[in-house]
């Protein structure tokens, strides 16, 4: 039976995956096991971060020396997810979502799917939603996962679309998988919806796109009988940038206290946190006024990273937080969502 | 018997008094009861940050006209102490300290100092330590606080003191404030210390520097016989900018809950939220590696006001946080301080 | 007869108008004399760029003290036109247009005219244009100016008329001023246009909007009968931004030699060079990719500014160039405008 | 005998390097004939600037699939420099330097050399400058220059050294490479001098540094009698950032008209121009304040590599101007260089 095994690791600069490459070589991550990766390199987040193609490009080259298949075979079967901006006290790391085998079940599943080629500026529309949906569906059958209730949180990358589509993009692909998982009912799960209707969310998707992207890419993480235990995974809305109510009660929920940080004793124990989050559009957060979406000199989403990456980080007691920006759909107006996966044992 | 009167205020651009203005004409706050005015407003926060300028012009206007001061009198006695950077969930805001007449004793206490003109370059040095300690005990003299143990907060400005002077001068500033309040021993509060020995410090002092600044303007606030009661002041060290159980702590000790944010109900008692951090020179936050130091396009003392005021807003549940940073000799390395003014009852 | 004098002025900082206070005493500038003010602050010229408003404040200040009349008089009878960014070479400067009485006749003149108050959100639209147009027959009637084929520049400013519609509001205030001037016609010039027909322009209005400003501003230069002459101003289309032949051919037209530069001696003669310029939207310049609208950490029209400021200020010899940005039919698209004024002798 | 053979290509973003491998698919270009890469790619320029390692990453691996040499020995025998930060008009590009077998002689030569590996921190001191003069040196042999006064330029790239040594690096090289053309005496090319001397520089060297870096690489390029002509190559000091004059005199000397930029039907026969510059230390250009050196948003090299590139693109009339900042000692103080190489025929 399987096992889902997650490994959270640093990465000195974007094109190290030395640290990888140390448990490939180590035989503790064998590279065929490799399923998914989803990272946060130190780029700036926006259309002129390379980064997160450089990171993809060491990796594949990394796993393509060591499995003997081709770079592009490669990418087109293991999802690799990155987010720019390591604002604040963010630490660039990526983490690895590999399968061993091992007894019991009723373990956290991982299941992944690639949509069909994207025709140029087919995002952020009716088809994108219903391509989306698909692919979050064959993701869950990959995974073994029957009943969406199970499933804690769906991982989407769309393709950008073309210049001016890259947020409805992200929306699209939030609103397909909320589709999917029922989150959102069909007849309101609509294109024209998307970046309207921000009262239509799933806080258990996280999407986004990239210009260097081709097809929809899905990453499903949920309770499968087939799987073997170890993991316990948890997510929460965020009501906004502030909420360490929800924070808290995210990290409680895989297992871990909160006092109000995660014990040091427990802190080996994250796997991974990852979170979406969005500047509030009414600019003002509980009812005070910031700055972040006026800001000529630092983008928007780059305040909103450092900010609530802060806060989640405070909790866990460490920096190494997937959080990315560009929320709609993917939590309320003006939050977001937090989720975090945790060993049941150190 | 004075009793001092805090009043938290929006500003909707570095150029609005608004608020205060209506305060004063609705005889709330009487012009001439101002002692001083602390706040944050939206610029970078960096060399090049005119928003601080802009504010005090204004302010300084608004009170020559009230009081019939000219304005350059009224700033000779009145600190108007600004950080800029309202970086994520900040929320530009101004802190204006006054006193009434009211019955009771015991009570938190301000007092304010001016120093000497300082002669340009003369600051980061035993000199500016000196002459700061000086204005510390004045200020002390000047609320009736006769014990340094009683003292909550040190607020400190300093002139830059020319061209790559300006972190020398807050060091400086700091340190002579350490050293009056018997922080750090006066055979090692010396110029040779500054910036070297990080292990100085106070966590009971914020210091700052300023091109626009002729000589050394000193807030102390503390609980003084001579005072009316109503406001509870507490102050912590921060170990570093993840410290969430430093900043509860504060919080508790000024007299309200955390669960883990402070409960709706009391926030309105919130009356100031002080704190100084810094970006940890060792690149490491608890062993993982952050970004601030190397970023080309964000400036480090923005990524970290951006977190450091984050954490705090998370549990204050209002972004009106005073952070500011350059927190040499204030509190320990890579940390600093968080501060809270509340009121006792609401 | 009156005869337009100009003058270029250093500034130390965006607060600082000590050298026009100097002139002031001096009686160079007698204070009633000052009929506009045109300049360049080192702010980031975005949204949160407050370093226009604190020039506004001080110079209206200065103006109040020597005059005696309020500053919000003042504001509202001398258009004081700010852009903020001097991004590269540029310096920060204002350039004061005053008046004194002289002989001779067909000189360079000098008009202005405010428009009504502007309801909010009444920008961008056809009501805009008109309400343009009609400031621009006020100034010209001003000036003294009757044929408007002897205008060389209009200068607009409009107010932002809110969130998202800053960009309309400059396109709306180009568009009134090139429909006053014929360079439009009038069947063309609509709000529908406004941003789409980007051929329709006019190369010799400037434009710029403020969430600070409350009603249309309108500058006219232009040769008029009525003033006694000294001054020689031109104005050239600029094709896009390395257009150095049009830079040349503009300081020619206005009596000065370019070999390639303006030979050291007559650069006293320089008064104000005034630009607009805009990141070319194809992406390309001359079929070469540019990166300036797809960089998220540098604003595209601080990438422009620097870029076209540049290359005037190498013609020029002088960094102290008014380049502005959002150039929308002020010129060919991706290009602009540059107009020099230069005495006729140093 | 050899003929060098200069590409001037095109990137669509840091990792595309698909120009070349249609050139070396084509026959045009044997990836065996490379000897060196120069270029500019879309980066901050700054030590978070990962866009030269990726851009030398892709270029590696291309040509190792093309020659069937390990990355790793490709990047140890062929130099590949790159500047990140193209701000403004400047467009990111790549030049490829090739031989190929011809007739004719006294043509531009290019030689490379590589030093020993580089102990931490071994730079910018008396070590460094004798072990990159050593280099240039023996790239002179490689090109088969025997005289000094035959080179036209020094391109240097050194190891960064660690923390805070960068500027130093750079220095260091430049003065090594000075030294070894005779620009600099013997008895002044010192370790001390570095960074203070600023009147001592070689307007023929180009230095850079990066943490990525392991040993010094040189390349030189001037005439030599072993090479076949086609090229003409030509350098000037520019004495400040608005030295038109001096851009200008490089392209005429490189055999190129300018009217006052290069008419178009001769621009084809640009290969490469090459630059350095570096922000003003007195605070001013020409008298006038610039505001690149205290701007804490925008990094002072982005703001000059934005002016300087604008100045040389609108004489080239176009935006493929490699300008790298950081010029001590490879110009004169506030100033830097521009070279120039163009083909004798299109």
């Amino acid at each position: 039976m399987p096992r889902l095994v997650i490994h959270r690791l640093p990465m000195a600069h974007p094109g190290d995956v030395s640290a990888l490459a140390t448990l490939i070589a180590g035989g503790t991550v064998p590279a065929a096991s490799i399923r998914a990766v989803i990272g946060k390199t130190e780029g700036n987040g926006g259309l002129n971060d390379f980064t997160r193609g450089y990171f993809t490009q060491s990796l594949m080259q990394l796993l393509a020396r060591e499995t003997g298949e081709a770079a592009e075979d490669l990418a087109a079967r293991i999802p690799c997810v990155l987010s720019g901006g390591t604002e604040g006290v963010l630490s660039p790391h990526y983490v690895v979502f590999a399968v061993e085998e091992a007894a019991g079940e009723a373990g956290l599943a991982i299941g992944t799917a690639f949509g069909p080629p994207v025709a140029p500026g087919d995002v952020g529309n009716d088809a994108q939603i219903a391509r989306v949906a698909d692919a979050v569906r064959a993701a869950m059958a990959d995974a073994g996962i029957a009943d969406a209730s199970d499933i804690a949180l769906v991982q989407v990358k769309s393709p950008a679309g073309g210049p001016g589509l890259l947020l409805r993009s992200v929306a699209g692909g939030a609103m397909g998988a909320a589709l999917a998982l029922g989150d959102v009912p069909a007849e309101e799960a609509r294109g024209a919806a998307l970046l309207e209707r921000l009262d239509l969310f799933s806080p258990r998707v996280s999407a986004s796109a990239g210009v260097e992207v081709e097809r929809d890419e899905v990453v499903v993480l949920g309770k499968a009988p087939g799987w073997a235990p170890g993991l316990r995974m948890a997510v929460r809305a965020m009501a906004d940038a502030l909420d360490l109510r929800a924070v808290q009660s995210a990290f409680r929920a895989a297992g871990l206290e909160t006092d109000p940080d995660v014990p040091e004793a427990q802190r080996p124990r994250i796997r991974a946190v990852l979170a979406k989050g969005e500047p509030d559009r009414t600019l003002r957060i509980r009812g005070q006024r910031h700055t972040m979406l006026g800001d000529t000199d630092i983008d928007a989403q780059r305040h909103l990273r450092g900010a609530v990456g802060a806060v989640i980080a405070a909790v866990a007691g460490d920096g190494r937080i997937f959080v990315s920006g560009g929320a709609a759909h993917q939590g309320p107006p003006g939050g977001g969502l937090v989720a975090v996966i945790a060993a049941e044992v150190a």
